[in-house]
């Protein structure tokens, strides 16, 4: 252990939470335009906290959607450099009503800040702004850091791309650094190995002109919530599996050992129904948990709406409804071609007497990161020297669109060091970030440097 | 014809129209409780108005909900007795969005008043209302009437048994008369024989006990929204007939005799669909659209919701969704064993991965009026006499869950003359009432007072 950022960071924890905080109490939401004001907020306090952390530059970089934040400090260009990825914008805070305490009014409950934000991903970002603090501050930096910090990660990195293949020179580096998944628990590390692609699309579908009475017209004129509902319930056959013909066409198998090695993660059924508050679990006749949500592709009902949603009752027969749908993909799946099915299995299946309209909301491409490369082995020497024990490699649910993106663009490999909790309430009411697992973090990051440094020497 | 009518509302019409108008300006939404001081208001505006026209007393009955007001001129105690029955309450005028005038500041363009509650029903129970006035002032009123408007139509006149059932005497009359349907056309009047029940009930499937981020969870755990949409997709089978089990059983089907009377009904299948913008009709096989709308039971999605609504794209696995879903019936289907059916069925049909609560909003039972009545006779020669014409019967589709009722606790036969028409956007965006519809009823109510004393004595 390195005495000296144990003391740093020791004396200067206090702060570290407090400014995390002032963040968090930021409504940075990318996918609604009133909060652009925020956004361009919050970018701005995001370059600040870098330039006072010790970057030697720190520069907002605008784009067609939401501005990028991008900083360096490079001690010496000969010596390897690390990019670390994040991002400042949050998801929605809605359902509002289910908050315990208001979602940009950071609150500490038994060691855990509860906030929109916390861990996904603003809590996570910083702890790598604080671990550059501490390499600066007690002079053991070794290697260069770059920094992008960019604000559409939620509406999936629409002007990102762009702006990698138009700055490859600036954002070269020797690996890419993204704390932006989650680990088993502090008791049992885990690294992420794979990232779930992403297609997510929204359909529309209008029967009449106009909203109608359900009396004089109903059972004579299609309700498009019914039809909506049809093709809905159609997508998923009775095993589960999704009906979209050429769906799985491209998805890489597990193998049999690949399946073996999952089976011995930790995993609690009945604790996991339990967290959740549910009866039975459902999904993909033939898999187990981990495997639907790591190794196979999935489709989900992100919203739905038709019709009257106020208080009381209403007897109309509406002209349209709408539901937002995603699918989750794994390799070789490609979001383009998965989009294009998606998109026009729903035309195929769409009742003659309405019409359905379906268009892209983002996509991103599915990702794994090797086992043997340096940047996963420098992650895992590193928790190994915080944590004690070494961390597990999984397969996480998720989607971060960019890491396909990156590897194509920069052509260098992206470890994922993930500190937060699968129970942190990700994209959900009361979301947290335990402040043990942000210190954790904080503590960790700076082997990942050292180590990385000294491994590609 | 009368020709002092003639005269006092030629003279008399404007002002009728802009009494009309300051009544409609009064949003008087019964399924909001952020309405309710408007209620009040729209109440004592009715009774003020009712006082004007010439009632002898006029009072606001205070109930449990919303007020009743209640009104009356008695001539002679030992002359017939015609109770009017209307609702000065509106249905909730979402969505906003497709309006294309404010719905409570009434609009006037090409000869149709555009507001919420135009038709229904403020604009059907003031013809009434001016219809009093002119044989008071004309001196020509031969027979008694009461009025009883209600605030609580629109959500199913939750307090109105109990204040029937209990004002037995108040109430007492020869007939119902009440304004609040349809009629084909000024050129083809038509008159509405029936009026369908109605079992509305919402449905609430609960999966997990929060929101979910759909990568890390997804294909794991039961989406509640894809859950109730299978949950609808079952309850129509491939020939649109509702699959509850028992749901037809009390039907009494229509006589060949009586549908072929119903198939020489003007009705344009080309022209009904224009007229709603869509390519194919639907409905339950077997039978032709005005049967799915007058003598068939129907079940429709009256609105859907759940996950994220918003704008922008947000990777939710909901922790719920709901649907409100009503049934219209016809005889001899009764509410209550409805409304079982369908809360019963919904249980049974329920994922067992999700929870299911329903429960009944409100209901009605369908209703018939005898052609051979004296209040039916008399409405009909009253239309003969403006009209020109004979009027059609016709089974309308929609529910006025309180006829049932009336006849039950009054022993008294009640007749529709209503004069709207099906394209006037009930309970949906740009609700509107065509001035010469308005002026016509005011014009052929007194003439029914006067037929329907001469037919009764």
């Amino acid at each position: 252990m390195v005495q000296a950022w144990k003391d740093y960071q020791d004396v200067n924890k206090d702060r570290f939470l407090n400014e995390l905080l002032d963040l968090l109490r930021i409504p940075s939401i990318s996918a609604k335009s009133e909060n652009k004001p925020d956004m361009k907020r919050c970018a701005e306090a995001v370059k600040a906290r870098l330039l006072e952390a010790g970057v030697q530059t720190a520069e907002i970089y605008e784009t067609e959607g939401h501005p990028i934040v991008y900083a360096e400090i490079i001690i010496d260009p000969a010596k390897p450099t690390v990019l670390v990825y994040g991002h400042y914008d949050v998801q929605p805070p809605e359902p509002l009503e289910l908050w315990k305490s208001a979602p940009f009014e950071p609150t500490i409950i038994d060691g855990k800040i509860f906030a929109r934000g916390s861990c996904d991903d603003k809590g996570q970002f910083y702890m790598h702004i604080k671990a550059l603090e501490t390499l600066v501050q007690t002079k053991t930096l070794e290697n260069n850091i770059k920094f992008c910090i960019e604000g559409e990660e939620e509406i999936g990195s629409p002007n990102l791309g762009k702006f990698v293949a138009s700055h490859k020179e600036l954002l070269k580096a020797d690996c890419i650094l993204i704390s932006d998944s989650s680990m088993i628990s502090l008791e049992t590390p885990s690294i992420d190995i794979g990232v779930r692609g992403l297609s997510y699309i929204e359909v529309e579908v209008t029967g009449p002109n106009r909203d109608l009475h359900s009396g004089v017209y109903g059972g004579a004129v299609a309700n498009p919530i019914t039809m909506l509902a049809k093709m809905i319930a159609s997508m998923h056959d009775e095993n589960n599996h999704i009906t979209i013909p050429g769906f799985y066409d491209d998805v890489v198998e597990a193998t049999k050992a690949e399946r073996e090695l999952m089976a011995k993660a930790p995993f609690d059924e009945q604790e996991f129904k339990d967290d959740l508050g549910v009866k039975e679990l459902w999904g993909e006749k033939g898999f187990t948990t981990n495997e639907r949500t790591g190794i196979r592709p999935t489709l989900e009902i992100n919203g739905i709406w038709g019709g009257y949603i106020g208080e009381g009752a209403k007897t109309v027969l509406p002209a349209k409804a709408f539901a937002k749908i995603s699918a989750r993909l794994v390799p070789n799946q490609t979001s383009d071609k998965i989009t294009s099915l998606m998109l026009d299995h729903l035309q195929k299946i769409a009742p003659k007497n309405v019409t359905v309209k379906a268009t892209l909301h983002h996509g991103g491409e599915p990702y794994m990161t090797p086992l043997d490369s340096t940047a996963y082995k420098a992650a895992a020497k590193a928790m190994e020297t915080t944590f004690g024990k070494t961390p597990i490699p999984v397969r996480g649910g998720g989607s971060i669109p960019i890491c396909a993106l990156f590897e194509k663009e920069l052509g260098i490999k992206i470890v994922f060091m993930g500190f937060g909790l699968d129970s942190d309430n990700l994209h959900s009411p009361n979301e947290k970030f335990n402040i043990d697992n942000f210190y954790k973090g904080i503590e960790t990051i700076p082997y990942f440097h050292k180590y990385f440094s000294e491994m590609t020497k």
